[in-house]
């Protein structure tokens, strides 16, 4: 029986051969450039992929939330980093987090570290966060007021434990400029670890970005590595040139429903709430919410002539159909669709199903 | 002890009393203009929410999957109709349920329709959904065709019972002349009416959307109503005119974890995974992915000075601030986002909390 018979509606697929091949060739990299390689688990969100990744020599990972680091707890990690600003509302919760699990935290201001100071009851570490150019969050690069506060508000504390700065250029993701950028996170997290290791001999700086994680192989004396989307890829990756199509290590199986050979589209049970809402935009405005691929008792094959999701709504989705897609496609058929964002799509889908056909796990946990 | 005492991270707040507004509005205005009201059930997706519905004498709801009806099942509905063109591989599914729950379907091509007169094991009644210009899924207006082809297959089984016709006019959420396609929809449904009911005296018709259901009056002859989102609306329908910021009736509460008071900033814990992604674009190209409501213990204000989220990634939102919130805005402090989109944002987050404190399931039962 193949697992092509267990599905009937939207079901996200997973290959464990290519995902293990990208943790394979991240960890081989990592060690080829004596970094460590903290993958930021926010993708694929799971306990399984987790025993997966052990296997090339992963310990720690990072979640992007306290609900992700209270699913990834308790499963042998070394470490569990929260790369997310700090929420002080959940100094509870950490708390009781923190008295089974080594955490590490985010800081990018003094309140919350005095907030820490005042409520942490178990060890912790931290990071903090900075901001070299991508502008969402952090400490600004220059701003050392601001780091100097943390560190000295930290120090009230014996729970709070320093361990380094982190840095997410978010911007390799807009900026055809990924070797520019690189550089710049670089020279930043280089000025630091000059300016504190006297006074912090054991701190380490870290850089999570899957584009500049995949094709920058110079990282200077960078500590660690945490990008996070290169477990699965997806099409905003195979765009921005860190992976092919073929390293897509996810795909959603849609039913299709309609087919209209006068417009050459094809309609899928399969929309917003399946895929997320991410889109590719060409240079004509053309959008694409995904591209079709078939289906076999294996895995899947990529066409050479591109059929893609022109549109879509909550549950709706539409194809732009090639011919020879056209000519072989029939209602109550099932097909692939290689996602636009695969750690959106994860997170709509929360849970994954293997091409050996078994159900595997996500912290979304809607098949728990 | 008020609800806002239960929260410390991203939460989906829910008014009971405006959401009930919403229903009564809607239920009078069909009565008024002796039209059966049955909701679609997508966007509340919720049992208890189905309750306060029901004391408006809403009896039947529409779901948008089999999976919704599944349920939506067992709730005392009088009928649940599936509004999506039906996917054949779930007739085992379908006929589990029809047991025991009076069903309809639609219908869109007589492929399917052999499908179930081949496999259908319980009585079900179906749509034809009837395409009038908006061009995403339906029989085309003028294929007659394909609409004879359909009811003759399904005479084939006497357990698959035509109801009528229905018609989403999905484009009122693009062109300003609802007007227009109203008029459209309802000569449409009209003719099909006309040309059918000597053969089915029984047949009705039924056009769903929220812009249109909210600002027409003159619904001609079509029998019922199907609108979804009115009973949360949201900023696109506000946009859109069919309803005002304060007769949102969700409202995601959301931590404050950094204030940038040089770039006007304020980051939030609410993200893509919490709001889904679906944004607003003005004429000069800026995006708002929600707007800022003030929390406070009996519900939310709409300040006069908007402050906005201008940019979302997973778990990060982006606040573009006013000045008078940034006065007085303090990490760890908790602001409210009226989503842009509030089926996709209930879809995303699984319940509700009540400003009494009290959480309400969703379909996606993250809570349960």
């Amino acid at each position: 029986m193949s697992y092509l018979d267990q599905i009937t509606s939207p079901t996200l697929l997973i290959s464990e051969k290519i995902t293990r091949a990208n943790i394979k060739r991240m960890a081989e990299k990592a060690a080829r450039n004596n970094k460590k390689l903290v993958p930021h688990w926010k993708t694929a969100q799971s306990h399984e992929i987790g025993n997966w990744a052990k296997e090339y020599g992963i310990k720690e990972v990072t979640a992007s939330s306290i609900k992700q680091a209270e699913y990834l707890c308790g499963q042998g990690w070394d470490n569990i980093h929260i790369a997310f600003p700090f929420n002080p509302l959940e100094i509870p919760r950490l708390n009781f987090l923190a008295a089974n699990q080594s955490l590490s935290l985010q800081l990018v201001n003094p309140i919350t570290t005095q907030k820490l100071v005042e409520g942490l009851t178990n060890p912790v570490g931290f990071f903090i966060e900075i901001d070299a150019g991508y502008g969402r969050t952090g400490v600004h690069i220059a701003d050392f007021g601001t780091i100097e506060k943390i560190l000295r508000t930290a120090t009230q504390s014996d729970k709070l434990k320093f361990k380094g700065f982190y840095l997410h250029p978010g911007h390799t993701y807009y900026t055809p400029d990924k070797a520019g950028i690189y550089e710049q996170s670089r020279q930043a997290l280089h000025m630091l670890k000059i300016k504190y290791q006297s006074e912090f001999p054991e701190l380490v700086t870290r850089v999570g970005d899957t584009p500049g994680c995949a094709v920058t192989e110079d990282f200077g004396d960078i500590d660690e590595l945490g990008p996070g989307n290169f477990v699965f890829f997806d099409l905003m990756q195979a765009e921005l040139g860190s992976c092919t199509k073929e390293d897509i290590a996810v795909c959603l199986a849609v039913p299709v429903v309609d087919v209209n050979f006068e417009r050459k589209e094809i309609l899928i049970h399969g929309g917003g709430v399946h895929l997320a809402k991410d889109v590719l935009v060409d240079a004509s405005g053309n959008k694409n919410f995904g591209e079709v691929v078939y289906l076999n008792e294996t895995g899947w094959t990529i066409p050479s002539d591109r059929s893609y999701l022109k549109s879509i709504s909550q549950e709706h989705g539409l194809i732009n159909a090639s011919d020879s897609l056209l000519q072989s496609v029939k209602v109550g058929d099932l097909l692939g669709v290689l996602p636009v964002h695969s750690c959106m799509t994860a997170d709509c889908m929360g849970e994954y199903l293997s091409l050996e056909g078994k159900t595997i796990d996500h912290c979304e946990g809607k098949s728990q």
